[in-house]
């Protein structure tokens, strides 16, 4: 394992593949920290938090941003900015947004109605049908996208489908969200700058936590009227905070240094797909577009709980998808020794089994 | 003005009266923060946002505690885990959980009822027609406090009255939360320990901002169920943030070391006061319980805007309370010396009307 | 007792005075019933229902009309057409759209700001500081009155108070929504038309049965585009229904015949509050402006329950206002003797006690 | 066309197979309703309501019933009663509750997840896996059935298969809730009781329209604590009417007679499968068990919009199912003349094609 480790709690001797979430802040993210201008982002705005937001937005290609605790918020905020009670939004039956954060829809009076998809991409005819007048009792005010797709295995959707689902969009004056928990690792393999995907879309949510290692926090970013309501709104259920400016400067370094280094956590993830797929047919792996390797375990005889417990006592932490399925996340804390282990670990498990 | 002010933007003449809010770290608690262990709060606990926590429980007497974002969203969970669509809950006319979070409320569902009251305190005998099962066709499902009380001027509820209202609402079952916002500002102008005053309650929100000078955050605590419940909550409302114990070791500072110095607050509230009743009729000032004095413009000829735009050339940077009346809150950053500034420019717009 | 008993449950022997919801069809409206044409409301209309809609449209002065199940839900519908989750309605702080039907506010995320009044009409200047832009947090999406208002004791609001509430409404884009449960009888009062009233109003819900005596229902009226919405949330929530003209055709006769005859329900309430204003001062009743009479039974050394429990064994019906009031309502089932024995038991209770 | 028609508005020559909701009271209907017993159902009761409710739920096999305006309203009041905000609810993917009632949803803070199935019967599987702790953040408030299914072509749940949904449920102390707008179509397609049905779940909705030809209303029948506080909700909402035993009479005559003529009408909807089935292959129509017939038009060359159109100016009036799909729907208004009508259109429409 990599970099600054003076801070964990972990033990040195632990390969987390669990998620990017677990990344620690960097020294440079620290000296950022300490020297922070302050100000007060509940009364008259925090400086760093508007640079924040100014650097993000530039980056986006919007005219705005807002700096909130988590992508999870950001996504919540483009709901009540943009979509009223008793109006529905369409998303991929597998989003993120649609099936673990669909509490936050039920604060909202919005409806959420899942459009089967592949590999994260909605299918355009199905989400044609649902647009049609007909096709419900509400007004449709938002398409969400999420890219790279956590629950499909960290794929990018292709900039033609994002620009398809746009027009669909357009044509009716809806718009277009985009869950960009991981926007930068999407464009990261499609070697493009995130702008350049966020042009197909209206509002776009950006963690800075996951690979891009800032401690907490996310950006929401749109046009000024949009931003503002969120601002707003923002306050309203507790999403704002003071001298904020402490972990927006995280936030900066996140945005302007770190994504820079993803493509790292892209080739470990090939490293581990290609390694565990040696162990085929015992076992099989998804081939990462980005950072994240689902694990096929249905030939196994053991159930991902009990894979979990056994990985777990050769130290190396992973999470279930569902009963035979693990899923594996690279980041900056893995290293390609980290990943040898790792498919040693694997290997050992099916040779004791 | 006093203590740490590198991370400042404002220029060190403004004597600022806004609020407490405006209160930068300390260099302790950047200590700290550079030092804390981290974990993913969202994934299985960040240790020094539990040794928060479990402080912070300890000092409100409380079974387990919550790190959130801010003392509005502490309040929104209370509610949320507490109270069901289409309940009610009792509270004074001018709390701050009514006046200015009623937006929150509008997403639970909750209704909001104000019981009048005098100097923060319910009126009990309306308190109790409230109470009464013809009242409202509504469940009553809380009531909530507010000590020290923003609105009416910082004043404290006497303990008396917070029992009188626990046994009410004892006797019916409901549960009681406390929006402990300056809590412990209550608790130094009692000479008491916040324990004592969360033992009136059930749940109890507690700001580490304002005088204790986190630049972000709050406490929820209550029992362990009601906790247990909050932290699902707060992960649904995008309230859960990743290494957030960079934060929370801010929070243990504040907690554990500033409280002791709230009486100087009280100290330079009470000076103030003094020297702007000193200007009697002219203008006149509440004689404060804690930090926060009102000043009535009335007989000024001039309203709060105007007074403000005139104290704000002459460096002291106020807030209106309506039109005809000024807020002004003391804090760490304001000195003896910043009150007698603070006066002098009261007379000087008063001499040049 | 007057008029077609044969479908009552009551013995004949009893004076109904709880409310003038009790009031039962007249035979005209029995032969309207028989003959309505009909068609299906949840398809493509049905024609009775549109003939009241259009009726009562125009005798309201507006363009457009929908025939709802309830007053309540008239008002609901209003809600849910004009405001926004976490908007606010402004209304007198005893309307029964706050006190009654705040419930219905919960499912809307409306939030319901009271402003203090007298005779149920609220206080300007505290109406105008709710209004002021820092007054709130949410935006004022629709100011509400009640004409006659049922808490106030069925007073009628002047129509200059009603002129100036329009006013300060429109000058801020703010609809004004009449609950006009009895707007029949406040327009009976003033000697002037319903449309008189309503035309300082966007939106006005009428009630169908209570002193106009048709079995269910009510109708809310606007201009088109709120009541196409309306109709669109009436399904929502279940509130459409198929061969409704059935209840229409009441709703017709009594919309059309039947406001003719409030005046004598409004004589005989006065009636009633004479006779019990005889009794003084034992007792004393509110002259009423329409057809309820309030009476203060402090003196009396008996709390509400106790006298309705001894009315009530003399044949008289009534219902409790809180513990040291009673509310009495005249109706089409009530007569001059009527009157006189009720207050005759009046007079046994006190003499008795 | 049969029956009382001089209520209609339709021209005679009219075969109206656009839904059974279109069904007009009979003789017997206009005869309850003109002798019912009558009272104020939201001050003490309606009589007349009393009896629909006593006599549905003994047919229901509940404790309680709620006569309501419509199956809509019933379905929002079971969950409003047994579901809290932010709790799930698990339907089959296409369910009316889902699909077109799933505005109603969004007024309540539930969730609706669609569980894909076949001929309106949740998958298993799916379902159990929805069920799974680990599936949802959310907790899963209520399961709903609905039989027949609509949208799946009046298809009847094998009652097999609603037992294990109910064994699902019931291990997991999970309420299930029964749509059963056609409820009545359903027992007379198995030859069982409704309460054979009913059996199985914990609250069940009944349409009194429909097939059952009542004019307006519902009932929702379930346990006493249930059912109380559905009846509280049902005010809250303005469900609650006044006199409404006119309707309740209607709703008598609907279960206690109208039963029995049901097979009737699925009768007529074989007969109209098979006349349909004869154009073979150039349109084909499903194979009914109760009284919706669905007809696919894919290789007619017209959309449905078009067939519609072309179906009207022969005096057969139908409804889509997107856009290649047709909706005829059988009632007691549709003769076996209608029907050879109405097949004869069919042909014409295709020969001169």
């Amino acid at each position: 394992m990599q970099d600054d480790l003076t801070h964990t709690a972990d033990a040195p001797s632990v390969v987390d593949l669990r998620s990017d979430t677990v990344t620690r802040p960097t020294e440079a993210m620290y000296a950022r920290m300490r020297t922070a201008p302050l100000g007060d982002d509940g009364l008259d705005a925090d400086p760093t938090a508007c640079a924040l937001e100014e650097t993000a937005a530039a980056m986006l290609g919007k005219a705005a941003g807002l700096f909130v605790p988590s992508c999870t918020m950001g996504n919540l905020l483009a709901i009540l900015a943009q979509v009223q009670r008793s109006e529905q939004i369409l998303l991929e039956a597998q989003a993120h947004m649609l099936n673990t954060e669909r509490g936050a829809a039920t604060l909202t009076g919005a409806f959420l109605y899942g459009v089967a998809g592949t590999d994260g991409a909605m299918d355009l005819d199905r989400l044609e049908d649902a647009l049609s007048p007909n096709a419900s009792p509400l007004r449709t005010a938002m398409i969400a996208l999420e890219t790279s797709h956590n629950a499909a295995g960290g794929t990018v959707l292709p900039p033609a489908h994002m620009a398809a689902v746009a027009n669909l969009a357009r044509a009716r004056g809806i718009p277009v969200h985009l869950d960009g928990a991981r926007l930068f690792n999407a464009a990261t393999h499609l070697g493009v700058a995130p702008a350049d995907l966020a042009a197909h879309v209206d509002t776009v949510s950006l963690c800075l936590s996951k690979g891009l290692s800032a401690p907490v926090g996310a950006v929401l970013a749109g046009d000024g009227p949009v931003i503002a309501a969120a601002r707003r709104l923002r306050k309203m259920i507790g999403g704002t905070q003071r001298q904020v400016g402490i972990m927006a400067a995280a936030g900066l370094e996140a945005i302007t240094v770190m994504g820079a280094r993803l493509a790292e956590d892209h080739d470990r993830a090939r490293q581990l797909s290609e390694g565990l797929n040696a162990l085929r047919p015992r076992l099989s792996a998804t081939m990462p577009q980005t950072n994240i390797v689902q694990v096929d375990l249905g030939r196994t005889g053991r159930d991902s709980a009990r894979w979990i417990t056994d990985l777990d006592a050769l130290g190396i932490r992973t999470r279930p998808l569902g009963g035979q399925r693990l899923r594996l996340v690279t980041h900056r804390h893995i290293a390609a020794a980290d990943i040898d282990r790792a498919v040693a670990a694997f290997r050992t498990c099916l040779d004791g089994a």
